[in-house]
């Protein structure tokens, strides 16, 4: 292989992104310069932030440029270096973009021991939506020993290990997915106390029934109706991490706003926004800890695998439609 | 006067009260039996918070019953006591409702002493309104020096304080209030930096006018299109504290909910609800601060005081129809 295939942004979506907002593209292989080296990316982490960086509106992240290599993490190997901290055959993890080879000069990248574990674990449960989860969970969630919690996107990325950590902290661990297959996945594999399928109806319902004592914290990656039905039954004093909106994301009209936000009022509880980067220098305690865990047994972690950067199109509409089974990854090389 | 007029509620509401939403009665007036005391009751205090007492749903009190005294905070005196905590001629703030007399056994009551000031400032500056301001804005709102702070609902009785404490505390203090007379009263008498007069117009401009710097504590009794427009303007950490909706206490609808929540992750920003009987332990501290700042000409409370317990309804309205100039209070005695 003597090019570098790289997905491109065509054309900024509204709502749903559709084939021809990114283009293929296939470009000589760029040479490290001075104090740079050359990365052939492995694996390219998927993620429904992605969506929010397609948009062109002021976030905690400038908006993706049309024509610029699609934003997204990574995994690869170096394989030419002209960078002291870096020698051929260290892995690297880094925001390298939807491509196949990528030349750094060691900003936004840090080498990864993967202590011989699979790489694409450095993308999923010991990588940003594992560190989402621990210190979304812990700090912004605070939880306490016997309290209820409840995450949506239970079987995902971020909300799999939330329940996990949650369930090591002697809590009660409450799951909100779509679908029988990924709520079994959540009880039988990961050891959630239950799991509410919101496709198959009532989430009111299903909280009074799993949360009996009302919920502590809830841990919301989806906002929309779920995150109004939970706020009806928080504790006094709850406290909702917000982590994300997939819900609301490919929305054309304006997000949906909680409705049932007094609650929060009532029941003097806290809704607090949080962003991964903002822990960055405790990363490395949290991938310890996890490791150590994964080690132990106490937290699983599933990715799901996707071949050939071709398949970025199809693969990146799983994020959206239900379809994947633990974190979603392409494996581009 | 040998009969004790009262105002009870007659119907739930649906919307904004009616003229037969109350009825008003005379009854006799009741004398205190062993342990207890008769009050002459001499204000009653008009809330916001009176519209959610009278709906039937679960909240932080029960609601009031159909043909109940209709629930309000009142300051008066003792005339009858059987009682070895209250003499005849003591003050008493409390819980006693819309009414002229109330018989108590010294529960959900405050002996008070006044030092000589108007009775009226102890429903107001120096009573609940005040305590709300004093610890939801402290507490919650955790306003450092040099920060802006921006309060809606800022010609009123909790939002009037709430920006006098953030101008003693070295903050900057941007109002939000209807009609120009407010807006120059809460800027020329109050001391705020600024009042946007949400009436006139733009709300978006005028934050982007007064606060350059973005907003770092929003402090909201409103909710609605005003609470989603700050939403767009906050800083990174702001906090907002919850202290009302009264955009949204006679809505026939749903609550709307803010849209724009999401600023809160992507600003890792946190709101979070209050309700002030949580410092009830600390309302001497609060209250003997304000007594001190008011003495210092530091904080200055402004009272509306209508006259006479059959004004009841015209009264309660201006709680929402904008009429009111400071705290709304009603002279029964």
């Amino acid at each position: 292989m003597s090019v570098n295939k790289q997905i491109k942004l065509a054309t900024r979506p509204v709502g749903m992104p559709t084939e021809d907002t990114w283009k293929l593209e296939s470009n000589p292989i760029p040479s490290p310069g001075a104090g740079e080296f050359l990365t052939k990316i492995e694996y390219v982490s998927l993620d429904p932030a992605m969506r929010g960086w397609m948009n062109d509106v002021k976030s905690y992240i400038p908006p993706v440029q049309i024509d610029a290599v699609m934003r997204a993490g990574t995994i690869g190997k170096v394989i030419e270096s002209n960078h002291d901290g870096y020698a051929v055959g260290d892995y690297v993890t880094g925001t390298m973009g939807v491509q196949q080879y990528a030349v750094s000069d060691g900003k936004f990248c840090v080498k990864t021991n993967t202590f011989g574990l699979p790489p694409e674990k450095f993308l999923s449960t010991l990588g940003m939506p594992g560190f989402t989860a621990y210190f979304g969970f812990l700090e912004v969630g605070q939880p306490k020993e016997g309290e209820t919690v409840v995450v949506s996107g239970a079987a995902g990325a971020v909300g799999s290990v939330v329940g996990q950590i949650a369930k090591i902290k002697g809590c009660r661990a409450v799951g909100i997915a779509g679908g029988k297959e990924k709520c079994d996945y959540v009880v039988n594999e990961l050891g959630f106390d239950a799991c509410i399928d919101y496709k198959a109806g009532n989430v009111r319902q299903g909280l009074s029934e799993h949360c009996p004592g009302g919920v502590d914290v809830y841990f919301d990656n989806v906002g929309g109706e779920i995150l109004d039905t939970v706020l009806t039954k928080i504790n006094m004093g709850a406290r909702i991490p917000i982590c994300g909106a997939i819900s609301q994301y490919n929305n054309k009209e304006a997000v949906k706003g909680p409705s049932n936000y007094l609650s929060l009022l009532v029941n003097r509880a806290m809704m607090k926004g949080l962003i991964v980067f903002d822990w960055q220098d405790r990363y490395a305690e949290g991938g310890m800890q996890m490791a150590q865990w994964m080690q132990e047994g106490k937290l699983k972690s599933r990715e799901h695998i996707e071949e050939g950067i071709e398949n970025f199109y199809p693969t990146f509409c799983k994020l959206f439609n239900g379809e994947k089974k633990g974190k979603l990854i392409l494996k581009v090389s």
